[in-house]
């Protein structure tokens, strides 16, 4: 073919996802053998070089990609983003990228931090996160025809078909939705959600999978619904009195899905019948506990953002317009469901209640 | 004076310590208000410049500092590593550094990469963590005559009168014995402890705080000391394994202590007894399940590890040879005492006994 081979081509020829060829590339051991030797054996017939389209970024100035790291709150909201990074930093290296970080108090700030970067040639592309609706820092990107990728979606009007600029995300509608319907098929009609302000479109976003699940099936209505859900800020004690509040407005309870594994825990502290909760982003703390939750998959994302970054877009959403391969990645999450532990702690709850 | 003003003249000049002139340079919410007040006039008094000791690494080429980023385990077991990165990144901002991430398979790797990174001049200085006795990358970077500071002792003979290289570190023996005299003072005993094989520096030290403060206390023989002890690798399983053998050989506890969170958590999960058990590094786990532990204090590490970077020695152990200030920090850790938390978990001990 008069082109270089993409990673479409090795799918196709092999007849796997996208997204499995890069495990093959990027996490061989996750890939099932027979799968793995297909694919591998397609990348041979083809001439594929997957390392190839990493030259792109990598022969520009300085092979390095800047992120963002914010302060460490409580070890728990954001470690999501810790792991992200160290799979990023790992996965980066394997093309020779390095990862540099910097530390911004505003968007406005972060654009400023951007610029110095840029200017300096110290980086040559960014990865940015914690996108929201009309964000400024990926408007000035685009302006400025820097590279980047996203890990969180623009929240634009069409973000699939025609994206503003490069993405990846993790798909938290599946999440929730999935948790919603596996708590179902175990029997629970009514579930409770403990979620985020609407002011958060990844809290909308999660919000809608459970509330889709629930008028899917209906065995709520509209105005029990209302009543089976809370929102407020993400933290432990806002767990707590969330589903305090649940608890004296709902009638009853099957299972409660959280936003965060924050919320999560707290709920539990208030939580004497022992009703199942799951929470969102499956941290150490989750496993810790026995505390079922929804894994963001932080690898895939990594992988994604790294394929977006280095091949054949490198970082620019306008770039090969011709292109089939989507100028975004959507990563299902899992759902992790776990026994509660068996570490013997106090079980006071009536005194938080 | 001839010379600049210095920290240590700072400190002369109002009464405290070097930690405390830093941590109101770097931390001030941390300080008293009339101890920030008396140390605020002696740098102004002395025309003391925090940041122009900053410009003998900022003014050589890249502003940037790099640093070792491992694979995530289990996200307990090295997230102190995380934090500590936060603080880095966060205090190097406020000095016009950034931090560089790399990775590496093995203490020859990462000599390669330190190798790249210096002769790409894509770093001015290096932090380096977990060292161990005869380290060869601390060797190899003395050797090159390249800046360091490791968060780690050198581990040789005269680490704080004359030591290898320039290094910051937590007093491991000091949270150890104090946990263990605070145990002592409520009463306890027979006071177990899980550690690691003796292989490890960190975990020898770790072990000597307990070990001293028993002897000291002269309660139990060596012979029963010995009893009173478990070593194993880290982890969770091994926590569990590790207590169950301790109450099977010890004859009576009443309160463990842990060389890492890990273990700790392993550990409550076969505690029937409800002994009182205390982890180390204080992870955002042992605060969700309301373990106590010893808190490294990594803010004061990164503190001191850009002291030394950036200050007089500049990230170089001969540099400043009449210099009064040490070329090494040792951070006191502090104890946090937790009640077990309320989550209303299972209390099926028995059943993994």
């Amino acid at each position: 073919m008069a082109r270089f081979p993409t990673v479409t081509d090795v799918a196709l020829a092999s007849g796997v996802s996208r997204q499995t060829v890069s495990n093959v590339m990027n996490s061989p051991e996750i890939v099932r053998p027979d799968t793995r030797e297909r694919v591998q054996a397609a990348i041979a017939e083809l001439g594929y070089r997957p390392h190839a389209s990493a030259r792109r970024l990598r022969t520009r100035r300085s092979s390095t990609i800047g992120i963002r790291l914010d302060p460490m709150i409580d070890g728990i909201s954001g470690s999501v983003l810790d792991r992200f990074l160290h799979a990023l930093t790992e996965q980066a290296a394997r093309q020779g990228l390095r990862v540099l970080l910097f530390t911004a108090t505003s968007p406005t700030d972060e654009i400023a931090q951007l610029q110095r970067l840029n200017d300096g040639a110290d980086v040559d592309g960014f990865v940015l996160t914690s996108t929201f609706a009309g964000d400024p820092r990926t408007q000035w990107l685009l302006d400025n025809d820097i590279a980047f990728v996203t890990f969180g979606r623009p929240w634009g009007d069409d973000d699939l078909g025609n994206p503003q600029h490069l993405w990846v995300d993790v798909d938290g509608w599946a999440g929730l939705h999935a948790a919603a319907r596996a708590q179902q098929a175990a029997g629970a009609r009514r579930i409770g959600y403990i979620g985020w302000p609407s002011s958060s479109d990844t809290g909308e976003d999660r919000r809608r999978g459970w509330r889709d699940a629930m008028l899917e099936r209906g065995d709520v209505t509209e105005r029990e619904l209302a009543q089976l859900e809370v929102s407020t800020v993400d933290g432990v004690a806002q767990g707590t009195a969330a589903m305090l509040k649940l608890r004296s407005t709902a009638g009853g309870l099957d299972a409660v899905l959280c936003a965060s594994d924050s919320l999560a825990l707290g709920a539990m502290i208030a939580n004497p019948e022992r009703v199942p909760i799951i929470g969102y982003d499956n941290t150490a703390v989750a496993a810790a506990i026995g505390l079922s939750s929804i894994d963001q998959s932080v690898e895939a994302v990594a992988t994604g953002v790294l394929e977006l970054l280095t091949g054949e877009f490198g970082g620019h959403v306008n770039a090969a317009p011709e292109s089939l391969d989507p100028r975004h990645r959507m990563i299902e999450p899992r759902l992790v469901s776990r026994e509660l532990s068996s570490i013997p702690l106090g079980a006071v709850a009536a005194a938080s209640a």
